[in-house]
């Protein structure tokens, strides 16, 4: 009944393709019943995700030790209004989320912080490269001493991808077109009124 | 120290504006030390928040008797290269995030529910209004008995805004206009891998 099976990808070369596109994690731990959450970026490789957080961030204290941590991560969302469809059909959001569980362990080694920072940097500026992280850089160093390392090794998987794929092909195109249209219109006028 | 005051908004004005623009909200509780998800469209009024949730969705049974509720509301986020910037810098990445914690009851009633649908589906047709959920729309009458309503009371408020306000003012305007540009971007290269 729940979760319904035609919203559900289980294929995890998409999850990863998600990943890889939307870096920035939702990370929660949970310490005495209440959700720790941080937003950071996390690099995939071979069922393990490497993150970056900073000392005085009080969840840093639960990544590691083979803590449970939960991830989301998230792809492009739209409200489905009914018009869209040729069908009768109703108001619906349409999203795509991963939603991952896995256990984390710190990793103490400044020289593999260090290595990991350039490479994560490598992999955020591809394919254009405007940008390398030296390993020389004084800010770089500066700033290991208040930086730590983790790394989450994956257990648990769940594709939620509510695409409309239950509609008809005409329908479900209508939806994905929806979707670009959504996530391509301009944020101005919202960063005007808070920012 | 942590978190850094600059991107800290306390203007509730702000976060109200990130609610009703991106409504989407992840909307967690706690269950025997393990976190429970669900991406749900969240209405707010008067320091309250309204959704709905399928009834056989297990977070269903959590979101009642004035249960701990947390929600993340999601702003647009990009990550951000030095080389954007007149001055340097390290890479980060930038985002608007609201969290909040609350109080959640259920709304048994089944004419409140139906209400409740159709004002959401107002407020998210607006400003054009295409699609009208009518009160008789059988598809509607039939849907009730798979709902449940409820209402979150807001006890605590937090404005992550992360949007490089610490680096000089051009190059402020520059990571507000990366943004821009990110947020904008065509997503179809990314849905031809997935979907």
């Amino acid at each position: 009944m729940y979760p319904p099976k035609q919203h559900q990808d289980n294929n995890i070369d998409h999850m990863i393709e998600v990943i890889k596109t939307y870096p920035l994690a939702t990370v929660i731990s949970v310490k005495d019943h209440h959700p720790l959450i941080t937003h950071l970026p996390l690099v995939y490789e071979d069922g393990k995700l490497i993150g970056h957080i900073d000392i005085y961030n009080p969840q840093a204290e639960l990544l590691k030790g083979d803590n449970d941590v939960t991830l989301i991560f998230a792809g492009p969302e739209c409200y489905i209004s009914p018009s869209i469809y040729s069908t009768t059909q109703l108001p619906t959001w349409n999203y795509i989320k991963v939603h991952l569980k896995g256990k984390v362990r710190a990793i103490e080694s400044k020289a593999a912080l260090k290595q990991s920072l350039i490479t994560m940097t490598e992999f955020l500026e591809a394919p254009d490269h405007k940008y390398t992280l030296e390993s020389d850089n004084p800010r770089l160093d500066k700033n290991l001493d208040y930086i730590e390392m983790f790394e989450i090794t994956i257990t648990d998987w769940e594709g939620k991808f509510k695409l409309s794929q239950d509609k008809k092909p005409s329908d479900t195109k209508a939806a994905r077109k929806e979707l670009i249209r959504a996530n391509t219109q301009s944020i101005t006028h919202f960063l005007d009124q808070i920012f």
